[in-house]
């Protein structure tokens, strides 16, 4: 059957040049955990218009790089950071959201243990900020930032993400203050017990917290067939089916 | 503090006047359900390039539009389908995903129900297809499909999205047939019933089906606070705690 509607891509070219104007960006919401606290990586905005405003790390996606390729490039020149756990969040493409013209932007997030990763911070007051003390900062990165926290939210209730954040050997009191850091409220210690059990993420490793002002825990891993988070969560793994 | 690093973003426009030609689009990944099959609606392509190959419906992201509005006109313009459910999942930005030059997509997915809504398929060729049925697509349209359906995967389990697909009353038996077409598996009669009980979703309206093969069941339909589901369902809904 002849399609006679057939245009080739030069052509589609040709006829959309105006649309051919945007910029891609990329901005990436590094979250760390330190001292009960959920932080957020976050630098000066360089932009005269935003002048003493925060922003989060990102860049233009240049000519001759895949996206997905970006957030790890500025990550890295940015903060030394290499094979951390990027998850691509959502896109924002309102039109006026950037002074400079059209750009879109996709953001990621991104878990590091702020202990073990010793940071670059060859930026200019390049620091962490507690999560909760952010109101205003630069183009529509509040709002990216809420979003990124949403799915983080949403995403350490089903899949083993957050032990990223954690040294290798922790206790059960040592994780629930990382989940109530994230999700931002008090949770009840033999619910939360209940339900980490049912997940069957951990492994009691037969030892005990030393050298702490409390009663000494037992220390536990993260199973290791769940070591090792994809970057790409959201394409690459089964569906695990709770329905089944 | 004076910062002597900013710059105006007229200047950070002209210095990076090559990263201004990029183009963005939107592809709708949209699922209907039909006689026991979870079907996407699909057009042949108009390029050249991908002759007879079937295409996602989509479109470029014109220059006064917003991002997350355009998936809303290519809906309408294409099958006259209004207020449905759309969801945006992925960005996809490989150099050369597109022949006609650099064009970065964002994929959303849409439920709807293919017998209540009246489609206006003015297009070409415009048709439902079994997703099972779907191997080779134009562009990169088949990767983003699956990550549109492994989306829907993850959601329908802890969501109640899937009900956009279903008529107002209906039977656990076809709601079990609906989650085993969008899972692509058997799920066992006994461990649905008990997984779905523990959702709290559902009204029993002590109607039994009429007129059906088998056994009738009984009917049931969503809780009517669960019934509207908003298209920005990552942005705006509370977290659900199952940990609390």
């Amino acid at each position: 059957m002849q399609n006679t509607g057939l245009k080739t891509a030069a052509i589609e070219k040709i006829s959309h040049k105006e649309y051919f104007n945007i910029a891609v960006s990329v901005d990436c919401v590094i979250f760390g955990y330190e001292e009960k606290q959920l932080k957020v990586l976050l630098i000066k905005s360089d932009l005269k218009e935003f002048e003493g405003l925060w922003s989060l790390l990102g860049d233009l996606v240049t000519p001759n790089e895949n996206l997905d390729d970006a957030p790890y490039r500025v990550l890295l020149e940015r903060t030394g950071l290499k094979d951390v756990y990027l998850e691509q969040v959502h896109s924002f493409g309102d039109i006026h959201r950037h002074p400079s013209g059209r750009v879109v932007t996709i953001a990621y997030y991104s878990l590091v243990n702020i202990k073990s990763h010793k940071l670059n911070l060859t930026d200019n007051e390049l620091h962490w900020h507690n999560v909760t003390e952010l109101n205003h900062m630069a183009f529509d990165h509040k709002l990216i930032l809420d979003t990124c926290l949403q799915r983080l939210q949403e995403k350490v209730l089903e899949h083993p993400v957050v032990f990223n954040l954690l040294p290798e050997k922790f206790s059960l009191r040592e994780l629930q203050d990382l989940y109530q850091a994230i999700l931002g409220q008090e949770l009840d210690r033999r619910n939360f017990r209940k339900r980490i059990n049912l997940k069957n993420w951990l492994v009691d490793l037969n030892e005990m917290e030393e050298d702490v002002p409390h009663r000494p825990g037992k220390l536990y891993k993260l199973k290791s067939g769940l070591k090792k988070i994809s970057t790409d969560l959201n394409r690459s793994k089964p569906v695990k089916t709770h329905l089944v």
